[in-house]
């Protein structure tokens, strides 16, 4: 090796660049992993036999780059056209393609704060300005009204990306009150539905109902396929069209396109386990609310607290050395709080019983 | 569905946008499918059986973000360190990924013609200036003495693309050539070795002696992972870094990192079909030849032919009606020629077969 990289032959937006903090992956035996919002149970197993059925000789081939089987499975799920979707390597490769596809560098993406915390690392790398607005006190969507009073939000953003459900604060939107957003607004909105599965409404007819509403989905958090690598965008086909022009030409591996398709395909499974994850959601919540803990009520797969007694970060320390590991944001407006994946019934009691140990000392 | 989306919606670059045109996956049986470079031979048993081992419920959970384990394998098989490797959701991804983090819209991206289709596409996507300096004839890289007297080449560009092997003209690079531009180059400079497996001599080592050279290897080719989507790119910590910074965190499925790994565990299975491949490779050439075709050397898994008596376009039409799939590119200085996949010997033999008797009609 000669000499160090000159740091010129880096962009210097990349060089500024903080990149995104992904959840800890831990190598840990034995640790109860409530820090990334993975499904506790596994897939069905149809698709795991899916999977093995496709593993073979076909191996060698390319998948299939427009994903046909899967979209036409989509849009049969959804009732649209195949035309309406684009699938993603996960839901994030898209989040970034729509930056690149609705945004000039220099024009706005905006978002609420807290929300999912890669936003602003994508407008960051493209160049984009961004328009955080921060939530009301109790998180929830603030009216269209609200809104033109405060005069921060911007009704012409190039990208407005709304979490909904909201993370990591878990509260959930009514879609009347995302329709007079979507309606309000002259530029693309993705309306990011990642955790919608586990919430009592969605929003999956604004993307049919208004040209430049997209919704995001994944098959990571309700549908135990994180691995896989597998999300798609809906919406009307002259924006998909856009995404599908400046994607990898194969961008999904076959194996996830082979497992979301066996997936749709054994749908009541994966209700069963989002009402057991609810059940558990519902049954933590009231326990840590009774150990003083503030829990606001969650329409997702995750609870956002407020800890008694100790700092956030203290819990979350005490909570790891008891083989618990939750997540913790170092970011001014969310410091105080943790929040926990909701796992099995048997993971919230393993948390439960090392947070009544770590208040009793 | 209220109305079209407006036009305005969609950045006025990727409006004006021509997508990358990727080889048919046709869903006819019995087709001998010659036209996208993919490998006759399917994976290792060990391979195929590891996947299948990995398939369980640790499909709900996120693969390792950073690809440690296949990172480590890479470094070991090439010896330097894990820091010098970024994996990808194929090379595709990486190539794509380097345009953002080493050039400014407007910056000038470089690369010889004929040479990958996708780099003209990336460079548009990206609103940078595209330089295309033609091939001399036999399609040669021209030397850097020669490239100074004719004054088209940048020795300045932000971003230099050789694919090396070439593509679509399948001609071998003397990493001693390689060296002369790599040095005379100011810019990164992305040797592209997706073909390297089946050439002579590969420029690795360059990577490691030069801060602002990358190599680009694919498990696609040579490896028969189409489907799994794994690339990845090797060089100073420097480069690799700035390309983590901007990837999306969980870029390549986990099963894809499984049998990557797996692969690097059994390559003296992968070297008796490189073997293969190149044995098929020289025999189809002499026999092509011996037809009237001209045939020039290949250091690929595929060749560049120039067929008698028909068009290039004609001969892709009487091939697929004869139930063998070849690739033709519609671009004027390459639309005589046509590009074949070095199939199994069957499937050369037919190719033969069905040339033989195209001729005699």
């Amino acid at each position: 090796m000669t000499s160090p990289t000159p740091t010129s032959l880096i962009r210097p937006l990349v060089r500024r660049l903080k990149p995104y903090t992904f959840g800890e992956q831990p190598k840990i035996r034995g640790l109860i992993k409530l820090n990334t919002n993975e499904n506790p149970y596994p897939p069905s197993p149809k698709v795991l036999a899916a999977i093995k059925a496709a593993t073979d000789g076909r191996i060698r081939r390319y998948p299939d780059a427009t994903a046909d089987g899967l979209r036409l499975k989509l849009a049969k799920y959804h009732g649209c056209a195949s035309e309406n979707f684009i699938v993603g390597n996960g839901s994030d490769e898209l989040l970034a393609l729509a930056t690149r596809a609705f945004v000039n560098p220099g024009q706005t993406i905006q978002y609420f704060t807290p929300s999912y915390s890669l936003y602003p690392v994508l407008a960051d790398m493209h160049g984009a300005r961004r328009n955080e607005v921060p939530l009301a006190a109790g998180c929830a969507l603030p009216p269209v009204s609200e809104l033109r009073k405060q005069g921060a939000w911007d009704f012409r953003a190039a990208l407005t990306f709304i979490t909904t459900p909201n993370a990591p604060t878990g509260q959930g939107c009514a879609t009347r009150e995302l329709k007079d957003l979507c309606r309000a607004q002259k530029g693309v909105v993705v309306l990011d539905e990642a955790y919608v599965d586990f919430a009592r409404e969605n929003a999956f007819s604004l993307a049919l109902e208004f040209p430049r509403v997209l919704v995001a989905r994944t098959f990571s958090k309700a549908y135990s396929l994180c691995f896989l690598r597998v999300g798609y965008f809906a919406g009307h086909a002259g924006l998909i069209g856009a995404m599908h022009k400046i994607r990898d030409s194969y961008n999904v591996n076959g194996l996830g396109q082979a497992a979301a398709v066996a997936t749709l395909g054994d749908l009541p499974y994966y209700r069963r386990n989002i009402k057991r994850v609810i059940a558990t959601r519902e049954r933590l919540s009231g326990q840590l609310r009774a150990l003083g803990f503030v829990v606001p009520p969650s329409q997702t797969n995750f609870i956002f607290v407020l800890p008694p007694k100790f700092s956030a970060a203290e819990w979350l320390g005490r909570w790891r050395e008891n083989r618990v590991l939750v997540r913790w944001f170092d970011k001014p407006a969310i410091r105080d709080s943790l929040r926990i994946t909701i796992g099995t019934d048997a993971e919230a009691d393993a948390l439960l019983r090392a947070a009544r140990k770590i208040l009793s000392r």
